[in-house]
């Protein structure tokens, strides 16, 4: 427990909570809670009166109430009611209705430039072929060693098809990484650079905007992997000049599991061949014509019939996060990780833990990596005995994830208090043999 | 009207509805459907106690009653409750479950041959570009010049890839098309032939034993495109030896607009190789590996996160197909059509309509489609003065789709009734210069 002095919630409001100037852990959890502007969100999603305390919101968010009422609706009155007239009436346009929200709330991208469809795989995979093809002389794709496999797959896929050699920006898993890093696998021979704005694992995020210039000077583009940076962290793509980024829609932005991702792209690029071509991308998909002209922009992207059913579902989190403003949102998240990580200094490094995420805030996303030895043990232990859900990332790593609609300062309280006690209560030697957390 | 003696449904019972002896003009719609042992399903369909007439199921599936009812449990309790436990309880393995009641209810495929996900447009890419890898010293594809866009789209794009020549079957739209045309494109040179089932336009249903052996003969393999037969005409996949097969889930099926596709890899054929590598193929996903094997037969085919509400809303559909039986469906299907067909020629082919779907029910889908020179108004016509939902295809046919679980045989009736009623009281006229009926 922390021993520094702690405040009432009556010398508090809601402009201290400033991320920046924050000694989260001078103050009590109820008071922050009770200061906080976005606290009244928190009743809005399904399951937030329980004594659950769920840090995976990273992964997967939670869902908001209005949602099953919007799949009703949707269900009887929308797919029910108007049957095939829906596609005319409102369908056919979803992918872009709903990519220019995503856009408003959390791209910093003007309508027209972003389109929601497939899984983030296929869309990298898209995506990272059409980019390569703009710079046909160059031969090299620069990515990170520790980003989520499916952007390494991906990248392998596309290099082994067009004869591409991938660099690879390695991570210390104690010192972490650097833009110089990334500065040190340019050259003249990058295509594009393909990055993760935060890492799954670390939690690491990277300056948008210097490693953009970086890539834009050595004459490469870039593409970036929103996954763990929508929702939570500020963007704003075309302030930087982003040529093309993709994100998922399932964990801060609440669209449910496995929910469609999204594209970007700049407005400024050459038009761009997608390798999928299907009969959604032409320019008039209901003429039903094989020889069509190819949709404008991000339109083309789009390939096969999209997924009307579940892009509905991505809008209720889209105008929650609208509602509550990104600059609240990343000052909360900011705030939640810090205290959190101040706790952890206090409580649980002295149990065996360690600190994997980058300690300044500008450098980190929404979660927080921990290191244990029996990190498995661990985190089975708080899941079965705890109800605190987290993430296991083998061999040694638990992912805590801060999504400010929903997770409390009383929440990263109880998380680090139920951590002391099931490892002084022996959990680790109760779970030590089991099946791995998942996901 | 015709002009045939009718039956009183006293003169009826079940087995009478044997499609292939049946002269359905010759019985009242309403004998018909008190004698159809699949009549007491429409009720469990959203809208069928509307006036309006549905002939559009064989583009969108309406939904069941039970659909909104499993989404609000699966929002509340699954998604809601369980959270990211949701993975590791059902999530991880449901697109291989829906598979095989796929499999097992209308495509005569084994458990682990069949998996759901992503588009038909994507899956097709995926499968095409595998399959032509398995004949890698053969350089053509054959393919249907009336097959719908997206097939065509997607053969352009992986011939461009690998350097294919595509051959084309031609179809004349008076005359069709035969078994023989496509024996004609075939050669030592044929790597795979990719065909829809039943065609998109014309509801000609080929012959998938014999267009499969050809194949096989010629020493190439099969894709089959089962998005246009899946669930109304009755599939065999194994037992005739097909290769590859992809299909989606949104029209017989009913599973929601833009639902994901399925796709079956027979067992016997070597390991294939997934152009679109992703986390979600590697044979252990959540071991979080980049050198991680790939997984077995279709599992590999998986890119990324699986679209897990989307992929249980299928499951409605699928468990009532399976609990009315396809060869119950196909019979009613071919009766369905047969009597539309006749009424089409006592009373709309007076009027200029042209029947241009095959008239052998062996060889026909569970669609009809129609010539007139001014298709587009009568379809506006239809769909707004008289409430019958089918479909425009450009430039000059009206496709009206017969979904045997909730079309009734009084619906055939009125549909053609209703058609009468519009072109003789000058709704041509009346909607002449209108937008398209779409989709």
């Amino acid at each position: 427990m922390s021993t520094q002095p702690r405040r009432a919630a009556a010398e508090l409001d809601a402009a201290e909570l400033d991320a920046a100037e924050l000694d989260a852990a001078a103050l009590d959890a109820a008071a922050l809670d009770a200061a906080d502007p976005l606290a009244h969100l928190r009743e809005r999603y399904v399951g937030s009166e329980t004594s659950l305390v769920y840090f995976d919101g990273n992964s997967l968010g939670r869902p908001l109430r209005v949602t099953a009422e919007r799949l009703a609706t949707f269900v009887e009155a929308e797919w029910g009611g108007r049957l095939i007239r829906g596609w005319d009436e409102a369908w056919m346009e979803l992918p872009l209705v709903v990519g220019d929200e995503i856009a408003a709330a959390c791209l910093g991208a003007a309508p027209g430039q972003t389109t929601v469809g497939d899984s983030t795989t296929v869309l990298l995979y898209k995506a990272l072929r059409a980019t390569c093809a703009l710079r046909p002389d160059r031969h090299e794709v620069v990515l990170c060693r520790d980003d989520f496999p499916t952007d390494r797959y991906v990248a392998a896929s596309v290099a082994r098809e067009l004869g591409l050699t991938l660099r690879w920006v390695e991570v210390d898993p104690a010192a972490g990484v650097s833009t110089e890093d990334v500065a040190a696998q340019l050259s003249g021979d990058t295509a594009v650079v393909l990055l993760s704005h935060v890492a799954y694992r670390s939690g690491w995020c990277w300056d948008l905007d210097a490693v953009t210039a970086l890539a834009h000077q050595a004459g490469a583009l870039v593409l970036w992997d929103l996954c763990h940076s929508v929702g939570a962290v500020p963007i704003d793509l075309n302030a930087v000049g982003v040529d093309l980024a993709v994100g998922c829609t399932y964990k801060y932005l609440n669209g449910g599991p496995g929910s469609p991702a999204f594209l970007f792209v700049s407005s400024g690029l050459p038009d761009l061949v997608n390798p999928i071509d299907g009969w959604y991308g032409s320019d008039e998909p209901m003429a039903f014509e094989f020889d069509a002209g190819r949709a404008p922009g991000v339109n083309r992207f789009m390939t096969g019939t999209p997924p009307v059913v579940s892009t509905a579902l991505v809008e209720p989190g889209v105008d929650l996060l609208l509602e509550a403003g990104m600059d609240r949102v990343r000052d909360k998240s900011v705030a939640l990780s810090e205290r959190f990580i101040t706790l952890v200094d206090a409580r649980l490094v002295p149990l065996g833990f360690e600190v994997r995420s980058p300690r300044d805030h500008q450098r980190r996303g929404s979660h927080v990596s921990l290191f244990h030895p029996d990190a498995r043990a661990v985190g089975q232990a708080l899941i079965h005995e705890e109800s605190v859900i987290l993430d296991f990332r083998p061999p040694d790593l638990l992912r805590f994830g801060f999504a400010p609609l929903y997770t409390s300062f009383s929440d990263v309280d109880e998380a680090v208090s139920r951590t002391v006690r099931v490892v002084e209560g022996g959990g680790v030697d109760r779970w030590r043999d089991t099946v791995p957390v998942v996901p």
